[in-house]
């Protein structure tokens, strides 16, 4: 990546870094690549935005965030200290293989997932392991056992797009009594079971949640982590040890308006399940195959073109979807479900690549 | 800090983080602790947000942040490639470290300077040696020669507010050909020399700016990079290995806004300089000797009363300035320069305590 020619080169970080869904700045395009909500935010966001002292702007956020976590224990009947606010969840993620993932021993996590894992066990010099999901892309807890420096799955799985229910997480604690082990639910108010009740039993499990899909608050940067307050007590002290003042005055207090208003939520995922499950249909109709979802966005194969094809002549069309040039996933769009009107227009651009 | 008593306690951080100044809640505190601007952003910032579509804030950022790059481009006079901007200063220089200090060699800087250095060298495991400042508090830069792994000085110095000229930081430069040098810049704008013209000749040369003291805008979290734009892609690549979309929308919206109101920035900085140099003359005829400050804050000590003495006395009546009770400066109180009418009730709550 950088030149290696100059006298202070050896001092520089070689590493291949992440890579999102490409951002396209053209209004035409209709971009499902990203698995974003097609709704906007909650209308009190931007109530609670309007309605602040833009004078007061000057002086630092609240490092520890106290309103919004205020707010989030009321919501999840959990205690304050139980609560962490970091600047998005991959914020929180990273912050949390800092300070949870410190052994000589892999942790492990599936082959098939976020592929963000392996790049902070590269940033952080984490041994890893991964786990091969078997032939319909599912987890077995049990393969996640025996010594180990942590365990980190996402429920609902990326980008599969399949939830499991609260047997697989008991079990996956069970077999995990000497590790932390991080569940990262992203996807979750999609439609799957939500471990975070089983914080109070299990006090080395961790809860991952972001405001960038259910509560449609990408741009924002929020994300938390629900755990033990022993665990969210190091999770607050590598955060001073980071950046102390991670999220911004307006994020905080946009989040917490977002987070008062469940019925918003709740109206906007359910528009977005509805809609996943008839462009599920939709799809089998021209030949498609796709995973059974729990999230906000679809993991699909065609019986006869490539995916590669069709990701390529979509793009052409101006719809952009997520194409994973990786083992095992390689024949698979991941399209994340957008509006009815946005389905339409990504059918009938599928239609046309197909020939129907 | 955490109990040790837990079966997977061995994989849990353990870590002395930053403690930040104090942010009390109470309206009627006169806060002189963080080195906030006391004047608000420039209005051109809240016309920004206030124009903003928050039907679109459901998307992510745009993680290139191109917009505000372009802006700080033009402003430095540098191009865009040469521009680096993350959630605030803190997380910059945190990615520094990641980016540009990977060596056995120690990194250099002083021993009274920003106390969040040393953190980061705990957290990332990063050797350093500090260098003593002499007896009046200045950096002799010919200290900070032969092999090492990295220098990062802030200029002007914090807590120190004492400020260095061009021949100081090329003689920096020329004694470390081999190392990645940062110069924390953050308080530049109150009035000293800044070094980005030097990033064209010295390409091992980064420079760190903020946005939350002159700019006024500590509650957005913006900070910035400035640097050879193969330093700037390193950077890139391990922020891209952190957290791909580290600046809000609404954050970076607000920052490019006040980037393209200099006239603003000038006189707000004006307006702080005038009252800085007043107040220094003010607390001399309360026996206080001030360092010569650079900065928007003054280091202090009183001829006869102790620094710790007059900080809790100052506290009971509702003014918080920063006492650090570390080696050299224990004697010494950080004051940041509010507006005048600030200062007379600092300089009032000073008398009372003196009994004058």
């Amino acid at each position: 990546m950088n030149k290696l020619d100059q006298p202070w080169s050896d001092k520089l970080r070689k590493i291949d870094p992440y890579v999102a869904g490409e951002q396209p700045e053209n209004d035409n395009i209709l971009k499902l690549n990203a698995n974003e909500n097609p709704y906007p935010p909650s209308p009190k966001v931007e109530a609670a935005i309007r309605s602040l002292d833009f004078a007061k702007l000057n002086l630092y956020p609240d490092a520890g965030v106290s309103g919004l976590r205020s707010s989030l224990a009321a919501y999840y009947n959990v205690s304050k200290d139980e609560i962490f606010v970091g600047n998005g969840s991959d914020d929180v993620i990273a912050l949390s293989f800092m300070a949870f993932f410190n052994s000589d021993k892999p942790i492990l996590f599936p082959d098939v997932t976020y592929s963000f894992y392996k790049v902070w066990c590269s940033l952080f010099s984490t041994p890893y392991k991964t786990i091969p999901v078997n032939n319909i892309f599912r987890i077995n807890p049990d393969e996640y056992k025996g010594p180990n420096g942590g365990v980190i799955i996402p429920n609902p799985n990326a980008p599969t797009s399949i939830g499991e229910g609260r047997d697989f997480i008991v079990k996956l604690l069970e077999n995990n009594r000497d590790s932390i082990v991080i569940i990262d639910e992203a996807y979750v108010d999609f439609g799957d079971y939500s471990a975070v009740e089983l914080i109070k039993e299990y006090k080395n499990l961790v809860i991952i949640h972001t405001f960038s899909k259910s509560r449609s608050m990408a741009s924002f940067r929020i994300g938390i982590a629900i755990a033990d307050k022993e665990l969210i007590g190091v999770l607050e002290a590598v955060k001073n040890s980071y950046n102390s003042y991670a999220v911004s005055t307006i994020s905080m207090t946009a989040a917490k308006a977002s987070v008062e208003d469940e019925a918003y939520l709740k109206e906007a995922t359910a528009k977005v399940i509805a809609t996943r499950d008839k462009t599920i249909k939709r799809l089998e109709a021209l030949g498609f195959k796709s995973l059974p979802s729990s999230t906000n966005f679809i993991l699909t194969a065609h019986d006869r073109l490539a995916a590669k094809v069709i990701f390529e002549e979509l793009k052409k069309l101006g719809i952009y979807v997520r194409y994973f040039n990786l083992p095992r996933v390689d024949n698979y769009l991941r399209i994340t479900v957008g509006t009815d009107k946005d389905m339409d227009r990504l059918l009938e651009g599928l239609k046309k690549i197909l020939g129907k």
